[in-house]
């Protein structure tokens, strides 16, 4: 039999090529792969096959894995940090449907150099993150692995079925938004790379651990990588000002990847532009200082779990008193394609480089 | 900071030790850890907080993680079986709740010397299972690992709330119940590490590939290991019947283990009679000539996937007719702890040795 490597179908090549012919059966599945999240229509289910037509309640669930040297480094993650970020990014994928997060499984294979302090703190990460946004931990599965910490967590949330957003409504001349800044988290994890690299020097040379790393004024950064925060705030805010989403999603693979996603699920393309990107003024410094273009780095750095959505033109009074929102761009036609307007007004075509899981 | 190592607790002492004090406040979480599902209710869940008393579909919640070198060996476990059995396990406990397997997710890590078409083969196995048991895949995550093949399944499942049989409902007097037969998926695992060390040796010695392992007429054991059914017609059975258990769990830790687990819920005790446990001749003639006692096989040999469960007294007639079903015990008080009577007429307390995740 022919052997094809992953890495010529990358992270998503392998998700379409596993599961694109996969047709459901149960009537309870509403939207199966393909979004943030799936939906399910559980209402009436196993009362004798009658539906309650009346009842508008939908389950979304999602699910996130995250595996020691290649998800996460634990020379300079901590625990608990590691813990708070393995739920909350699940967290992101149901507010990216517009809905609320309540209830994750934990499963954990944990090699024999984990002691059961180790696992406390990891544990109480989760447990913080699930405190403050209101999830129960509600089963998981714990077992031993021959090599380092493998972490699953599984997410179920609800919505009101008429309140969810989906990657595939963007129109015509809708607004393209997103909340935060971006490349922010990436920038974070240059300089705990780059710190690891001269603590490790410095040991080398001196024979002792006195060299300590320099993060002072680039808290920021760190936080962004380790300690990312789901956008309820701003699922909050959009609900009070009486916005509905036309497409929305996280941004966990860079922002290139991510708008291309929901281009190409709702059939249009794409404008953006350069002097629109929101990017915060350490990780710029930073950037410079390590001679990254900072808008490579907001266009395809990972893990800034931040909301992109588009809404109606309609919705452009409503959106301006948002704080911490920005209109980066509009909704084109197909044929247009997905692209970026420079500064000096040229045009570039965006790459879904982004963050990919087989590292090709 | 002490480190106290993971196997002086064992996998149920982690998981209790870390999830004891966990308080559920989703008004929508109605059974949390502690059981073979979590169990929930959304009904009316988002529609403005007025719950939809009329339903009462519940939706459960299982995981199940399995990881290369621990859960499985891929030198004689092919891809597509165990993707099967990862599907199977997960819908097994779902029915042990008296539900019905409605969707997973499937999450992979997978390291590079997999391929696609490797990946393939264990994706055709989950589906399979999924086409069997009707079962939709609605989503999941894939990425790289450094070593090995990591799959975490998570299963929702519906039921009636009137239904549901959780492990604490065992009464005074009931009758306990097994399906099929235990300690023949043990007994495969027993043939097939028997037979990969004497295929080893056989290479070794004739520098060739010549030596073949030898399982003629012992292929049931080999399907009860590598390839188990989830227990779906027993629990139509029993529904047919008009049986509803007291108490159930699926039993993938060995028998003593999980009639412990429902005893302690219950606050009961149990005593169950070695000449009513149910043996296939196939594993009692293999463990003879391994010189394994089948009967301590049968009490802590793991991953038979049989349903375990109480039932009154009353049930007793419908029960008779049910094929493939075993009376093996009856519930006592909890004073007289758990105890098998020997064929001797002894009496032995039962020690849930099981199947130990942490190994020691």
């Amino acid at each position: 039999m022919s052997k094809t490597e992953i890495s010529t179908l990358g992270e998503f090549g392998l998700i379409k090529h596993l599961t694109q012919d996969i047709k459901p059966v149960q009537p309870s599945t509403q939207k199966a792969v393909g979004d943030d999240c799936a939906v399910m229509n559980f209402s009436g289910e196993g009362t004798k096959g009658r539906k309650d037509e009346s009842s508008k309640t939908r389950v979304l669930m999602t699910t996130d894995m995250l595996l020691e040297g290649i998800h996460f480094n634990l020379e300079y993650v901590p625990l608990k940090y590691l813990g708070y970020k393995a739920a909350v990014v699940n967290f992101s994928d149901i507010y990216a449907m517009n809905g609320t997060p309540t209830q994750i499984t934990v499963s954990l294979g944990i090699s024999k150099r984990f002691s059961v302090e180790d696992i406390e703190m990891l544990y109480s990460g989760i447990r913080l993150a699930c405190e403050r946004y209101n999830v129960d931990i509600v089963g998981g599965d714990t077992c031993s692995s021959i090599t380092g910490l493998t972490i699953s967590i599984t997410c179920l949330g609800v919505a009101a079925e008429e309140d969810i957003v989906y990657r595939n409504g963007a129109k015509l001349n809708d607004l393209i938004c997103v909340t935060g800044n971006l490349g922010t988290a990436y920038m974070g994890l240059q300089l705990l790379e780059r710190e690891k690299i001269v603590m490790e020097n410095g040991r080398m040379a001196n024979g002792d651990s006195a060299v300590q790393p320099t993060f002072e004024g680039r808290e920021y950064l760190l936080e962004r990588q380790l300690k990312p925060e789901a956008r309820r705030d701003m699922i909050e805010a959009l609900r009070k000002a009486g916005i509905k989403p036309t497409a929305m999603m996280d941004i966990s693979d860079g922002l290139s990847s991510e708008l291309m996603h929901i281009c190409s699920q709702s059939g249009v393309g794409c404008c953006i532009y350069e002097d629109k990107l929101p990017i915060d003024y350490q990780a710029a410094a930073l950037a410079e200082e390590m001679n990254l273009n900072i808008v490579t780095c907001a266009l395809n750095g990972g893990e800034d779990y931040e909301l992109l959505f588009t809404c109606s033109l309609d919705d452009y009074e409503k959106l301006i008193p948002i704080e911490d929102l920005y209109i980066i761009g509009h909704v084109t036609k197909q044929e247009y394609g997905c692209n970026l307007i420079g500064r000096n007004g040229e045009e570039l075509a965006l790459k879904a480089q982004g963050w990919n899981a087989f590292g090709n």
